[in-house]
């Protein structure tokens, strides 16, 4: 297989070589249904459950993908990432059965739930202020004294490539989809949705949700070009990073539409799927729930796969109990 | 097949009636696995998620067998119980399902989600006070106002029968298993799990978790007669009832044994549930992991089948969150 580590374009080859190589270390995860959010949304809603996966979210078969992908002398000197939570996590756990060392640049306003988890896939985590220029800088740091592999969290064609299986198998696990709806931060997942769903299901339409504190992705998508901030403020704190070029072509070239929703219809969606689905989500796998909610018009009569990206929670602060 | 309405002892050709005739009605519930939990208790558990079943809980498999038993003229009257809570819940699904009245008696203290609920699926609520006492009597003026058919929520043959069906499933999905463990309150679930194995995998091992704090089944299991608390606290709201004389037969004669467990052990066996396995579960479902963890000698390489109950949750108020 070509060396995927230069910034090229992953290809439907990539993401069939992915899901060889990944299968031991990820779960084949179920999708779930509910005649309730049915009824509700007047659409037919398949949720592809991530938050299942292992280490808790989509992220593990990116990270597992770029981890099983090096070769030998690579790995050797380990893996290195800057990530808001979940794909520290992910190389974390895929390092560690690879056995090999990960080293983890974090916010250290990262909730304390995912920096202990991050330790206990024995991660080693250096702590940067939660801005993506700190974190960049920091990153370059540990890079330099450690000779580490970055694996970038979403801007790396084998991350791509390894996403980019969770919407082949959700396409062999439900029949006749009209359209999927993830959420977007870099754009990792839709990035994937879009490699898997041009190739294999061009018809199926590609819909990415984001909260309205932290649309850069939805303002990118009307300018046409990539607008980033660098410290937006929202309760779906996986979605606060910016798209980078890999993911901006993914974006730019396959997605029907960006849909935004309020921190108030998120925490609304999020609450609701806990109560009905009885699933614990993250914030940020409510918002596709919560643009739906809010745009029955696009999605009423229309089979949907959402997916639902990760289930790590700090269950000390849920955002709708007020302490 | 012949009248299930008499107390008489369910036998399991009941079951297999019962499991064809409300198949349409309720889910095949999956089996949930984890790691994590399965490191940390040394057996290897494996979840059947009632959490998942119609209305919410396991109860819709015994209040459905009920329902759909019933001829058309005593179903023209519709069905009346006392609950509290899942029972109510699911009585008052099939009852809609079947499109007959559902007369419910709740203590006025039921959590305010599952009064919704139940009127949510079109159950007409009379509250009574928080005591076996008040709820019997309250419900003897309902039944005479209405005629309606008195579905017990445990000790009903046709109940036991329902609720045998998701043991039997159980055993269709994972083999070799070497204990099933279950809450206990009134001893439904339980007498279920006891009439199914005792019949078709009798070299099961048959457990019952009950919290510390009502712990009238225990008591009654050592003592070797039925002893009633008439208002038990615990967080655990499900299994504040106690055993009768149905439930008492298969549990005096196919349990192996109770174990207990105390609010602090349930709450944060719930707690663990939610964030390991990211699924919503109630604090009376929790008390068979609390117990696991209490007593590893029992339960170390083991192949466990753990009942998870149900998960209507009142979210807005978790045990671990102080407000």
């Amino acid at each position: 297989m070509k060396d995927l580590h230069d910034m090229i374009i992953p290809n439907y080859d990539d993401v069939l070589a992915a899901h060889a190589r990944i299968a031991p270390y990820i779960h084949r995860t179920p999708v779930l249904t509910s005649s309730y959010l049915n009824a509700l949304t007047g659409a037919e809603l398949f949720f592809k459950c991530e938050n299942f996966q292992k280490a808790g979210a989509f992220k593990v078969r990116g990270a597992s993908n770029a981890v099983f992908g090096l070769s030998e002398e690579m790995a050797a000197r380990g893996v290195a990432t800057h990530s808001s939570g979940n794909h520290a996590l992910s190389l974390s756990y895929a390092a560690g059965r690879r056995g090999i060392p990960c080293h983890v640049v974090m916010p250290r306003t990262a909730p304390e739930a995912k920096k202990a988890a991050v330790r206990g896939y024995g991660g080693i985590i250096t702590e940067c202020e939660p801005s993506t220029t700190s974190r960049e800088a920091v990153f370059a740091e540990v890079q330099a004294a450690t000779g580490a592999e970055f694996v970038h969290p979403y801007n790396d064609p084998r991350v791509i490539a390894g996403q980019a299986t969770c919407s082949k198998e959700l396409l062999e696990q439900v029949e006749g989809l009209d359209a999927v709806i993830a959420p977007i931060g870099g754009g990792g997942m839709v990035s994937g949705t879009c490699l898997t769903l041009s190739n294999i299901a061009p018809q199926v339409q590609i819909y990415a949700a984001e909260p309205e504190q932290a649309d850069d992705a939805y303002r990118s998508f009307k300018a046409g070009h990539i607008i980033a901030d660098d410290a937006p403020v929202t309760i779906a704190d996986g979605l606060k990073v910016p798209l980078k070029e890999l993911t901006w072509h993914f974006v730019s070239n396959h997605v029907t539409d960006i849909l935004t929703a309020s921190e108030e219809e998120i925490i609304a969606a999020m609450k609701l799927t806990w109560q009905r689905m009885k699933i614990v989500i993250e914030a940020s796998c409510a918002v596709p729930l919560a643009t739906i909610l809010k745009n029955p018009e696009i999605f009423a009569g229309k089979r949907v796969g959402v997916i639902i990206t990760g289930g790590n929670v700090d269950m000390d602060t849920l955002p709708w109990i007020k302490m």
